[in-house]
C-alpha cells in the first residue's frame, strides 16, 4: 500500500478541479461575533455549499478519479445526510449513475434532496444494516463504493476548503471546525501542512455525531450557536455545523490567536426540526 | 424649493462615501430558484448588510450630510425596526448622537439592538403618538428629523445597492424589491435613470407595511418564500425582506426576462418569532 500524495502540487490540483463546479464558498467576517470573542472572527460559509455542505469537496474529487471501468457501473455510498445528497450531486454532475442507502430514520426532506439531485435512494433498516446493505449492493451490482471520509481523494478534495481560507486571510491564525468522520479534519490540516501555514487547527466533535472520541459539551450549546449566527449573520447552520463556534463560544479553545475563523460546514436543517430548536432553545 | 440631483455623477459620489463603512453585499445566484423561475436568479443580499437591512445605506448618507452646526446637536428618528437600528448604527458610525423613539409595541430585541449600536431609545405610544413625540423631542432638544424615506440623501444613499448589483451583473434585466415607505423604490429607480440601464424594475410591498397602495397578495406567500430561502440558500430573511421572492414566485411578475436579481432588503427577524413562522407553515 502505498502512502497516499497530499504534497501542495496534488492539492492545488485537487482544488483546481473541483472549483470548476463547487462554490468558491466567502469568507465573511463578522463585528458582531468579533466582539463577542475579543479578535477578529471569519465565518467560512460551507452552508453555502452547493448541496448545503463542504462534502461536495471530496465526493466529486473522488468520483472524477474513478476508472474508465467503474465510471460506466456507478457508484453507491451510505449516508443519512450530508454525504449522500454530495455523492448524488457530485456523481451527477460527472455523468455517472449513484445510489444511496439511507437508514430507514433518515429526514425525508435528505432522501428527497438526494433523489432531486439524481440518486437512486434506498431506505434500508438502522445505520449498521443500511451499511450492510450497501456493501451487498455494491457487490452485487459492481458498484464503486465512495467512503464518506476513509479516502485519499476525499481528504484532498476537503482540503481546497483550506486553500480557499488561507488564499483570502493569508495570516489567519486559527481555524475551528467541525469534525465527524475526520475527512474534514484531514482535509484541513493536509492544507496546513503542504502550504506550512502557521495555522492552528481545532476540530470539535458535536454531540450526536459520536464517530470520533470526544464530545466537548452538551448539544444545547451548538442550538444557542446555530441561533446566534442566524439572528446576527442571518446564516442558517445545520446545529453540528455551528459547533465550531459553539467551541470558541463555551470557552473550548483558549486563548485563540486571532484572526481566528470558523468553519461553518452545512446549512442542512429541516425547517421544522429548526422551528422546535428555536422554539425551545428560547424557553 | 430646488430639485433633488440624482445625477451619476452625484450618486456615485454617494456610493463612494457610503462604501467605507458599510458593506458590499454579494449577489448570489442560485441554482434552486432559477430552476423554480425558468430563468436566472441572482439574489442581492441586503439581509447581510450591517444592521441587517440595506436602510444604513440612506441613514449614512444622510447623516454625513449633516451642517456643522446640526452635527453637535444630533439626530432624531421613529421608527418600529430597521430604520432605528441603520440611523442609530450610523450617527455612531459619524460620531453623532442619536435618539430613536418606538412605539411600545416595537420589538424588545430591536430596541435592544438600536440601545446597542449606541441610541437612547424612547419607547411611546402607538405608531401615531410615537411619530408626533418624536416631533416634539426634535423641537425641544433641537435635534435634526431623519426621515426614513422622504429625503434627497436618504434616496441617494439607497441608490448605492442598485449600482453594485448593476456592476456585477451588467445584463440585469429585471429587478424585484420589497418596497415601505419608498426610499428604496426611489433609491432604486434614480440609479437606473442615471446609469440608463435596461432594466425592469418591480416593486412589491410586503402586506402589514401598508404605507403604499398596493398588496400584491396574503402574507402568507411571504412566509413561504422566506422558508424557501432559509432551506435552498440557507439565508435568513425577514417576511417582508423576502416578499420579492414571493412575488416572482406567485407569479406576480409576469414573464420576467432573466437575469433576474430579487433584492433580499433584510434580515431581522426574532429567533421566537421564526420559530413560530416555520411551524405555522409547515402545519
Amino acid at each position: 500500500m502505498s502512502l497516499p500524495d497530499f504534497s501542495l502540487h496534488r492539492l492545488q490540483a485537487a482544488r483546481a478541479e473541483v472549483a470548476e463546479a463547487v462554490h468558491r464558498t466567502p469568507l465573511v467576517r463578522s463585528e458582531a461575533l468579533s466582539g463577542r470573542v475579543g479578535t477578529p472572527v471569519y465565518l467560512k460559509c460551507e452552508n453555502l455549499q452547493k448541496t448545503g455542505s463542504f462534502k461536495v469537496r471530496g465526493a466529486l474529487h473522488r468520483i472524477r478519479a474513478l476508472s474508465e471501468d467503474e465510471r460506466p457501473r456507478g457508484v453507491i455510498t451510505i449516508s443519512a445526510g450530508n454525504h449522500a445528497q454530495a455523492v448524488a450531486w457530485a456523481a451527477s454532475a460527472v455523468g455517472v449513475a449513484s445510489t444511496v442507502v439511507m437508514p430507514e430514520a433518515a429526514s425525508k426532506t435528505k432522501a428527497l434532496a438526494s433523489q432531486g439531485y439524481g440518486a437512486e435512494v434506498i431506505l434500508h433498516g438502522n445505520p449498521a444494516e443500511a451499511f450492510q446493505k450497501a456493501f451487498e449492493l455494491a457487490e452485487e451490482r459492481n458498484l464503486t463504493f465512495v467512503h464518506p471520509f476513509d479516502d485519499e481523494h476525499v481528504v484532498a478534495g476537503h482540503a481546497s476548503c483550506m486553500l480557499e481560507v488561507l488564499e483570502d486571510l493569508p495570516d489567519a491564525a486559527t481555524v475551528v471546525a467541525p469534525v465527524g468522520g475526520g475527512g474534514l479534519a484531514s482535509g484541513l490540516a493536509v492544507a496546513i501542512e503542504a502550504t506550512a501555514a502557521d495555522v492552528a487547527l481545532w476540530c470539535v466533535e458535536p454531540v450526536g455525531a459520536a464517530a470520533m472520541h470526544q464530545s466537548f459539551q452538551e448539544g444545547h450549546a451548538i442550538v444557542r450557536a446555530m441561533r446566534l449566527l442566524l439572528e446576527r449573520t442571518k446564516l442558517l447552520a445545520e446545529p453540528a455545523g455551528a459547533a465550531g463556534l459553539a467551541a470558541v463560544l463555551e470557552g473550548a479553545v483558549p486563548h485563540p490567536r486571532g484572526p481566528l475563523v470558523v468553519l461553518v460546514s452545512g446549512g442542512n436543517v429541516d425547517a421544522e426540526l429548526l422551528g422546535r430548536l428555536l422554539l425551545a432553545d428560547a424557553g
